[in-house]
């Protein structure tokens, strides 16, 4: 089988994964997100090494970063993080190095529309056309399949900034997103809930009120996005996700709310199928930038 | 030139017309929506009557409908309108007969759809690949190019049926949508206007603050539409957008509330061609249907 690359570039930590699929990872590498020169360097470092190891050289890679990122493949700063507030990161090539490096090609996108991609093949994605991944942990983000391609448009969407109904005398929390205040992210990212109930999100018990309340904002969100999106999937991971009480929650309230007008059996008789954990767990994002790399070379 | 038909299939009303483009539509009718077998009888005849008096055949027509309707080409009732709550209308098929008379290819979308379409074609969204038509009248929709393709998904966006912040204090107007209550069109369609204010929307004055108001609520629609689909430009149409002082106080609202957070030159510098009123004016929707005759033709 070929061996291809796969960086999940987080902005906490960057995973590196030599490999081909969920069935076929032969090795793999996690380090902390510290200064560009650093992260990128062991980065390249690792994927030196593994083609020593294997004994293979590496047909391409796939990159699946925090962003903002440049996505116009016309752009001379395409696979850059551009305007991040993240200390130095600013401005820095993420694909370049790669490519100088191994002199093959090296797909580029978000972070979620790398899960997104990683799902539709391998996951909960898979053999459909239109769907959306959302992740739930120290930010929100979403990645949208549409007719079976990632949805990039003018810059990328930023789906956890979404403005959302906020029923201020149930919820006096002013929200926590540094922008909006109280956009879905502001609203119910892990940090959100932490500055909220003052206990890391994690350390909430599952019968927490708290579960109802940020199962009532994802509601609200998972609305707007089959209203602007229709897809035929949401699938929900990330750090938050974990408290598997929150999916039927989520399904009740997203059918409440909805109201019975979106008349489409998917949505009304298949609820359970509709709102779904991700299929390859917590490795969707690194699964993701494998499945960019072999995309890379389908094209 | 060759001859195209287009259908602007509305609730209120239909749009016929025979022609290739804005500068040249050779006919044009519109009568009222009354039960299926006399508008659909009168469509056909109307483009029967083209034929003979333009004394030329018709290549392809193009159907922009109000929903919901069934995009799905695959599917037996591809080009019906499916759930809708119009009597008669039900389980309706556009497109067949105008097959059946006249042997040439039907495109059939939804209404704004059709309108993105027409103004991608000649209109506000020319030489773009990603943009979005909304309309603002009886009901609020919205139209979606993404990649060049409209986009469908699952059923088709119902744009106007998102859930916005809704500042109770200061607008207690509990909403007009029968499914939703304060949804986007539940609060910003023209019936949500006249509900709210007790006056008919093209009643109120220009300088009421009904309008300050609803370009709130468009801004805040808006915002999540960037957030979603991260489209190039916002399109505005529709009755209660020739209320043409709402075009600066939403844009004015729109870089507010994101606040930066949304890094494009598009955007934060030249929001005047951001957000706009349709280049084809009311004519969008039926030079729409126009154009999806002709994208028939070039499949
Ligand atoms: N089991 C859990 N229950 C609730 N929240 C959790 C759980 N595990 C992690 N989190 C929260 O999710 C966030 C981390 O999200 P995660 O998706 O793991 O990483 P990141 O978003 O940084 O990539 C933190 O705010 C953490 O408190
Ligand atoms: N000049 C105007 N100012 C404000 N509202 C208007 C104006 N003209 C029409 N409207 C409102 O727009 C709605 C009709 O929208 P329109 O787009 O013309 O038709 P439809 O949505 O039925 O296709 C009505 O509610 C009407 O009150
Ligand atoms: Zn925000
Ligand atoms: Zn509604």
């Amino acid at each position: 089988m070929d061996l291809f690359g796969g960086i999940e570039a987080g902005g906490t930590k960057f995973v590196c994964v030599a490999g081909s699929g969920p069935d076929d990872i032969r090795m793999e590498e996690r380090f902390p997100t510290t200064s560009p020169v650093e992260t990128i360097g062991k980065m390249v470092a690792f994927f030196q090494h593994a083609e020593k190891k294997l004994g293979k050289k590496f047909v391409s890679f796939g990159v699946a970063s925090f962003g903002p990122v440049d996505l116009d493949t016309s752009s001379p700063t395409f696979g850059f993080i551009t305007s991040t507030p993240k200390p130095g990161w600013k401005n820095t090539d993420l694909i370049g190095p790669l490519r100088k490096t191994f002199g093959v090609p090296v797909g580029f996108d978000t972070d979620v529309n790398g899960a997104a991609i990683g799902e539709g093949m391998w996951g909960a994605g898979k053999g459909l056309k239109h769907f959306i991944y959302i992740t739930i942990g120290t930010g929100i983000g979403g990645g949208a399949v549409v007719d079976g391609k990632p949805l990039h448009g003018l810059i990328h969407p930023e789906m956890g900034h979404m403005l959302l109904p906020h029923d201020w005398d149930r919820d006096p929390f002013e929200g926590h997103c540094p922008y909006h205040g109280d956009c879905f992210e502001g609203m119910a990212s892990g940090p959100a809930l932490k500055a909220r109930w003052g206990v890391s999100a994690d350390g909430l018990p599952a019968n927490h009120s708290a579960w109802d309340l940020e199962a009532d904002y994802i509601a609200s969100a998972l609305q707007n996005l089959i209203a602007v999106l229709s897809p035929q999937r949401l699938i929900l991971g990330g750090g938050v996700m974990q408290q598997e009480q929150l999916f039927p929650l989520i399904r009740g309230k997203l059918l409440e709310k909805m109201n019975n007008y979106f008349q489409s059996p998917a949505i009304l008789n298949r609820m359970a199928e509709y709102v779904v954990p991700p299929g390859l767990g917590n490795q969707a994002g690194m699964l993701g930038a494998l499945a960019m790399a072999r995309n890379e070379i389908e094209k």
